[in-house]
């Protein structure tokens, strides 16, 4: 935990916190802070900086909120929509961990030929169970943007009508790839690192299949290599990100 | 499971193979192949390619293997040594897996100051027990090379002395990094692509400590970024392999 991350629910007062769970915890036993220690928090969607304890005891921690700063997340690059063919639910508990981590803006999940109908049934589609992983991303990753997730059951229709009304809201992102071993085109071939913002589309476990492959590249997509390995979905998201940040970084 | 490792254990004689685990439930269940149906495989570090299913019932899977190839793993690049503070066991299984994925070639682990001691009593440091979780790794990757493990407990000794005996060895990586919140270099920065041998270092949760950083340095390694975000253990493995792999496919 990096950055404690406080939000609407925990807040007593215009800039007084209480805590009383596992961040509690956390700053009791691994931080070890007292009365009168500052601690770095972050405001959910909101300022990022440094607050001061100002009552502690085995119950609770109250903190006082000063000094945050807003930081631009409108102006962070590369910025990334991460589409992801709904995975199982252990999987899909790594990626929101890692979406948060590393400031995904948008979560896209949906439906995909080789998508088990089950998982659209998932308790863990609903914000409140899905929501603590992307806190724990952010507190990981030390920022306050939560992504925006979606969900979206059937696939043609995300592509013809969903995406085209992003498009027209002005959320098109310039670039749009897809990993698929059948390609051998490295990201660094498709990203120069000049346009910020990445439409980024993981397959399912096994991949896209043949339909989803050539409507993905009707609109727009290309295909890219991640590397010489076949990598699992969870992986394939970190390594994705992971190479786009530092093409991103290298073009700062 | 993209590719079925077979191992001495399972040989029956010179080209013949029996599945009664996992392996064998998944030609069954997921694979659903049948009597003189052909099947990818790999034999743990020897060939890869083709084998047939010769028998099949529901308690064993009856595999000859024909068609193999060698894969000539020393000219294979980039070439990673990942050395990795011990990591707490949840964290050090989804290592091993992602080291068999991306092909590691050795894996050390060592001591570092914020390693819980503890750790080093873990059952999982058993090659009994950890070996599966790099076999499922090779399985996901589609290759057969299995990473060498080295488990150091003292920190000092291990740069003062394993290191040097290596590089004597004629092993000694030309590229020593070690990714660092410090630094803003990212890996292209110090890494182009044209030396294929790497010697990556990850620090425990929480980081290296002062001592140790300066160890490191004196050692020749040298501080990277991974991007803007703090990143947990298992996902700064996945970033640095992944963006080395980038760098080394960019320069084939």
């Amino acid at each position: 935990m990096n950055l404690i991350i406080l939000t609407e629910k925990d807040r007593v007062d215009a800039e007084n916190y209480v805590l009383e769970d596992h961040r509690a915890e956390h700053i009791r036993s691994v931080l070890r802070l007292s009365e009168g220690d500052s601690i770095e928090i972050g405001i959910l969607n909101d300022g990022q900086g440094s607050g001061t304890i100002t009552e502690i005891d085995s119950n609770r921690v109250y903190i006082k909120a000063q000094k945050l700063e807003e930081r631009d997340y409108t102006s962070l690059l590369p910025q990334i929509d991460l589409i992801c063919a709904l995975p199982r639910p252990q999987t899909m508990k790594k990626i929101l961990l890692i979406c948060g981590t590393m400031a995904v803006r948008r979560l896209y999940l949906i439906r995909a030929n080789r998508v088990e109908k089950s998982y659209f049934h998932s308790p863990l589609l609903h914000p409140g169970n899905y929501v603590p992983f992307l806190i724990e991303g952010l507190s990981q990753g030390k920022h306050t943007r939560l992504p925006l997730v979606e969900i979206h059951d059937r696939f043609k229709p995300f592509f013809e009508d969903v995406l085209p009304l992003k498009e027209q809201a002005g959320q098109h992102p310039a670039l749009r790839i897809f990993p698929d071993p059948q390609s051998d085109r490295i990201i660094g071939d498709l990203y120069d690192g000049s346009s910020g913002r990445i439409l980024l589309a993981i397959g399912p476990e096994g991949g896209w299949v043949p339909f989803e492959i050539e409507m993905m590249q009707n609109h727009g997509f290309q295909k890219c290599t991640l590397g010489r390995w076949i990598l699992r979905v969870e992986h394939a998201v970190t390594a994705s990100l992971s190479q786009i940040e530092m093409i991103g970084l290298a073009n700062r």
